[in-house]
């Protein structure tokens, strides 16, 4: 008999309420318990958790999440606390000094946090080795990514124990091995990001035409195979040197020609305005439905290919 | 009637073939002729060719395709010519010297490559108004993408008909406005490939690692809608003006710790041997099946959106 867990999750903004949904609506059974300072959490959760779902063919009660009125309440029985608030070190840090003298001496604590390191975090904590970063890629009700930060206090048992739990809810837990700024993710595409800026301010497309470009290269290339495969299977049988053999002045053509635009550069009011004009405001709804199609069929279309030994 | 088109493919490497597969594979009626200076090219062709069908339920006869033993015969009646040949310089000016010679004056003058201008390759042409660089995403039978690069005396005329052949052929065709090196796509991929490199160098996550998280994160999302539309979603009603507003901090923070390696830095050894240990030789047909579908999925998700007014 599978352990029915107690899945705390701590603040209500869109990244808690998107953990929320997921859990509910995973087949594996689970106890969702909420916690947040707000003064209306109950009405304020009954109306914005519904969102969450996939729509009819996927229900979820919210009558299933229970909420706590105190933080000791909201711990003192979970297997996993999961926090989503303010991204703020002083609230971090009194919450997991207040959490580690109520929750259960073996629950997983993580924190949701795109920027505040574990080992910040973690100082006021007795035991630093409870504490990690679960940093998702938004929404986390839809998307596989956990990035799984430790500090180097964190210990080895319950980094495997974390990336355990993800894994058997179908989820892409990877172990990152250094506190870097921004972790690996956001890293990466503020990277393509950043030579994004550059050209729209160079004049040499606008923000729509390249999202255009991406949208129909990179995005399904990389859905399918990340860079370093793909330029692995680019170089043919020599792999990623072969790659480099061929086209590798190119690529470092294109590194000592990258932008390095700034926050305060002045590209900012531009951008912003071709941004605007082009889409107004984003129906979030719809990539959210067109994403979860795509993630569907990759995922059967993955397992098809293992099914067959490919 | 549609008039049926000649189209002129130079070069039978797998760029060319898969132009050829795409021309004699799409609805629209086109008579695909073929010049290469390899002496085998009709059995080379014959060979190699229908490894770019999609499959049983895409047939393409291969003897439809005309093979030409002169450049003058391939290119005297064509309406489209597109160079894949060598990315040489000298070769390619002479190649459109003569070919400005012998075709009709309002052929299309079309250069597959990544990296040479086209204001380099038209140096010698009588009329420079006539080519452009219309550089695919590997390989074109599948990726949507073209970049169209003209050089200053490119006629805005012949850009209107190389966009227009491209957008009848449910192509994705973006004019690129400047000569920029590895134009956009690559300089994008780059850029995101050059903080991968750092990451891995750093020992932060392997390289199965890295493409496990693109995969799960910015690949599936950006096919659905680039960086730009992404994150002005991520802004809420305020877009992307709001995302730098609430994440600008972090956004400044990773590039300005941005990672700068360069080829022959010595990162070389570790990253080609981890490829080369996660995926030995991928199987890039499962690949593109897999694209394909996802592709397919994904134009019909949008289509059903637009069609619903969302």
């Amino acid at each position: 008999m599978v352990e029915e867990l107690n899945i705390t999750l701590i603040g209500t903004g869109t990244i808690g309420l998107s953990f929320a949904a997921f859990h509910l609506s995973n087949p594996q059974p689970c106890l969702v318990t909420v916690y947040d300072t707000r003064p209306d959490v109950s009405a304020y959760v009954q109306k914005h958790l519904p969102k969450f779902s996939a729509g009819p063919h996927e229900q979820f009660d919210t009558m299933n999440v229970k909420l706590a009125s105190t933080l000791q309440e909201a711990v003192e029985n979970a297997h996993i606390v999961q926090e989503s608030g303010p991204e703020d070190l002083k609230i971090k840090k009194e919450l997991w000094k207040t959490v580690e003298q109520f929750a259960p001496k073996d629950a997983l604590l993580w924190s949701s946090t795109s920027g505040i390191p574990a080992s910040q975090q973690s100082e006021s904590m007795q035991d630093k080795t409870r504490l990690l970063v679960v940093h998702p890629y938004n929404p986390p009700h839809i998307m596989p990514l956990l990035e799984l930060v430790p500090s180097p206090q964190t210990s080895e048992s319950v980094i495997k124990r974390t990336e355990a739990f993800w894994r058997d809810r179908s989820r892409v837990p990877i172990h990152i091995k250094k506190e870097m700024t921004g972790f690996v993710a956001n890293r990466l595409a503020f990277a393509l990001l950043r030579e994004s800026i550059h050209l729209v301010n160079e004049g040499v497309v606008s923000v729509a035409e390249l999202d255009s470009i991406v949208e129909s290269s990179m995005g399904p290339r990389w859905a399918v195979a990340g860079p370093f495969k793909s330029y692995h299977a680019g170089g043919g049988p020599a792999g990623l040197e072969g790659f480099f053999k061929n086209i590798g002045g190119t690529v470092q053509a294109c590194w000592d020609d990258i932008g390095t635009p700034n926050l305060g550069d002045g590209w900012e009011e531009e951008v912003f305005r071709q941004a605007k004009e082009a889409y107004g405001t984003v129906n979030v709804g719809e990539r959210d439905r067109i994403t979860r199609r795509l993630l569907e069929v990759l995922k059967e279309e993955k397992e098809n290919s293992r099914n067959r030994g490919l």
